[in-house]
């Protein structure tokens, strides 16, 4: 490609053939062929500008070609890896590729099966969202609860305020500046998680029978609340590294078609992507103009890879019509449940809801949280949990690249702990996935993210596990799909006697 | 009528007169006339039996015949006192012997306006249905949950089962057997708060547009959560002191009117009633045979003033068509919202709802209570708790018997914290809430119970506090709708210069 790109421009007698490009073509090409696996290191700039007989600073241009064409990326402190290779969009756009009809939404058996299974602490947790507890501040934490219940006594013996405590909204106020919003405590409603603050969104924002627009493939908990809340689905195509199309939705929007949409603006959940600035900025404009209700779970938004995190849709909603959801099960604590919204214009409607379906969030778990945030350090915390998780993305993407079967690509979010494996098309997920489990390791395949059938080649992983039991689990659910693809798994016994070995 | 009844036994030529009919007679008579006011203590037997010339026997048979009528009270350590009057089972069968006549519930912004206005910390709580937090256990719950999350950190990292710990579980079984019920830990599902439990059993059970019946009057958040599922309602007529009509409700389910009822059955909100046992029997029996679920609220079942609680309709449920619903929050905290549910055969469903909703309930509250109630002193706390709110029961009640106008009737609830109050006709219920709420006090108007429009001259009473200044509410509550009555209220001014002095 990079080859090809050269002898065009030479080809089209463009000013110059540079020698920075023919380098790139052959690493290029030896990155196709195999010489240099994906995953591996590259030469070092030093090492390469020697071996090739070149200045450094041409080996350092032929490395930024490839790099900007992400077939390989810099590492801080290690040099240049051969990047893993990257589903398409195209592949997500063609899986699902059809009208726009809405549907009511029947999550079958088998998928609701499936899901509890993937909850089982004894599986290999590849197959989980939940985040790492081993990385969370727990200790740290329960300390401010019990600090926080013993100088606030009275809090434990009445109901909290249906909104939340005050202390907490402010503290997740100031927060909220660092995703572009600018908001008073009062706009924030403390929910007991991120999915309750969608709940109670979507119970606020939608009437039974109409229709909720979501990216595709889509997180199976909104599939299941709004099957339950007897709405109807228009999936909407997704990139797996821009999210969902802005170009369908407003289609659906001027077509009158939908009544709210449900996006996971950052390092969504299962493809990993990230709504570009323009993008979120275009949304929070789209359904203003056309008073539609926007429901954002932004609750991978802190888990950047970057050093900022990215902004969310709410930082460009001037209207009210963006809800945004959060929580701190992913940084802090899962079993706290403490999570929030700020519902904009929504905002008496949800708090009503809130008063009606659990009267408050408990009191101990929003105060020991709020202390965390006003003196826990968690800006330091967050930064410890994303190199980690950084790193983890990176050993899982080249664990997969090492193992899956020739033709597999990978989503690479900057963020997040999920990544989307597209397998070839011979590879059937809930085959993979039977086997898997028999091998005690969980996966969460494609079609449980979908109503329509898709992505039945395709499975998310977990990055929030790193271990040598998790490299060994992707090694071997990589050689069942490799099984699976030539028409036969290895049984079950000669694996686990390898992974022994 | 006492005296009557003698007389009359006296013209029927029954066997003989009595003399203690005659004492019993008298007395009701100065009981009538004021003579002996309501709440006012009575001669000791042996005063009456020096007094009238007559032996300790006759006295304790007169006072044994009054108090069977109801007229008189004992009061362990205390003598024997005049009870107030008491509202009649007819005043609320006539106040809603309506058609059965299913409707759509839609409460008014006036209503919603005034149950926000009642949780306002700085009213005198008269119209407050929370515990009173001085007597809940709180800084050793708090400490326990300190504890608790010391030993078990881990929990605070993971989401917890969505029906709950296992630990919390079977504490709540082992407690259960209190309210007649035999249950493996397995049957309870935790929830946040009782409301929460309601909550899921109403979506467990019906369907939009199906009818849930409720005594009438019914706790407002019924009112709200039927209206927010888009429910309708069929208010069936209750007595004050047994609770809802069995006949009508049999009726109801003979003309397969209604998909679900909601009951609380132990010291009912806001009448105070207690279903008897022998209704609970044939309710279990009846829901069973029409294969209709029964939700029961029994959140104040712990809080009877008998040593014994009631049982639950739970007890005499064979076949799982009960779905009892409870909490922690009247006789532990509030604020750490947890609840229980035991949902017979709606488990499954109720669990999946619950894991929809919000996942699960918190970890450490969970931990805190299922701690204290295997090592807390439960039980203890109890026996203390019912002792104060027994005691404070009789103090509001006769608070009110002294000041509300004549003809007032009070139901006589044997647990919980609330009393219902039956005013003249003349007193509209509305205009003595805008009344107190110039004085800084809250009362619950009776319109607020009800869709009917019915109850206009009643209130709902809290008796969980009790202090000087409550005291000077209800007289001053009593004032105003003594000048209501005869059509002019008192001057806020004047009363409070009363308060003042």
């Amino acid at each position: 490609m990079v080859e090809t790109h050269a002898r065009r421009a030479a080809a089209n007698g463009q000013a110059k053939f540079h020698l920075y490009e023919d380098i790139a073509a052959r690493l290029a090409r030896m990155i196709e062929n195999g010489a240099y696996r994906h995953g591996s290191r590259l030469p070092s700039i030093r090492e390469l500008s020697r071996q090739m007989r070149v200045s450094i600073n041409t080996v350092m241009t032929a490395y930024g070609l490839l790099e900007n064409m992400q077939l390989i990326e810099a590492r801080p402190q290690s040099g240049y890896f051969v990047s893993s290779p990257l589903a398409e969009p195209d592949s997500a756009l063609r899986a699902n590729g059809r009208s726009l009809e809405a549907k009511p939404v029947e999550v079958g058996s088998r998928a609701l099966q499936i899901i509890r299974t993937l909850s089982d602490p004894a599986l290999v947790p590849l197959g989980a969202s939940a985040p790492n507890s081993a990385l969370l501040p727990i200790v740290r934490l329960n300390r401010m609860l019990a600090q926080q219940v013993r100088s606030h006594p009275l809090e434990s013996g009445s109901y909290a305020p249906a909104a939340g405590h005050m202390r907490l909204r402010a503290e997740i106020a100031k927060r909220l500046v660092a995703s572009g919003c600018t908001l008073s405590p009062e706009e924030v409603v403390i929910t007991s998680g991120c999915v309750e603050a969608v709940s109670l969104a979507l119970q606020a924002v939608c009437q039974p029978g109409q229709t909720v627009a979501v990216a595709s493939p889509v997180y199976w908990t909104f599939l299941n609340s709004i099957q339950w809340l007897g709405l109807n689905l228009l999936e909407i195509p997704a990139c797996p590294r821009t999210g969902i199309s802005l170009d369908v939705l407003a289609y659906a929007l001027r077509r009158k078609v939908i009544h709210a949409c449900i996006i996971i603006s950052n390092f969504n959940n299962p493809f990993g992507s990230v709504t570009p600035e323009e993008n979120k900025h275009k949304l929070a404009e789209l359904f203003a103009k056309h008073e539609v209700p926007l429901i954002e779970d932004d609750v991978y938004g802190d888990l950047s890879f970057a050093p900022e995190r990215p902004p969310s849709v709410k930082a460009f909603d001037k209207h009210g019509w963006v809800v945004s959801c959060s929580s701190f099960s992913k940084t802090l604590a899962p079993g706290y449940r403490v999570g929030w919204m700020v519902p904009g214009r929504f905002r008496s409607k949800v708090e009503a809801l809130k008063r009606l379906f659990n009267i408050a969030t408990a009191s101990p778990t929003q105060l020991a949280v709020a202390e965390f945030l006003a003196n826990g350090g968690y800006g330091r915390h967050l930064r410890s949990l994303r190199r980690i998780y950084a790193r983890q993305m990176v050993q899982v993407r080249d664990a997969v690249a090492r193992s899956f079967p020739q033709g597999t690509r990978i989503t690479r979010p900057e963020g997040g702990t999920v990544l989307w494996v597209v397998m070839p098309e011979t590879v059937d997920a809930y085959r993979l996935y039977d086997a898997a489990l028999e091998h005690g390791i969980g996966i969460a395949p494609g079609p449980l993210f979908t109503i329509s059938g898709d992505f039945r080649n395709c499975i998310r992983l977990s990055t929030a596990f790193w271990s040598p039991e998790v490299e060994a689990a992707i090694k071997t659910a990589g050689e069942l799909a490799a099984g699976l693809n030539s028409g036969h798994a290895p049984a079950a016994d000669s694996v686990r006697q390898r992974l022994r070995t």
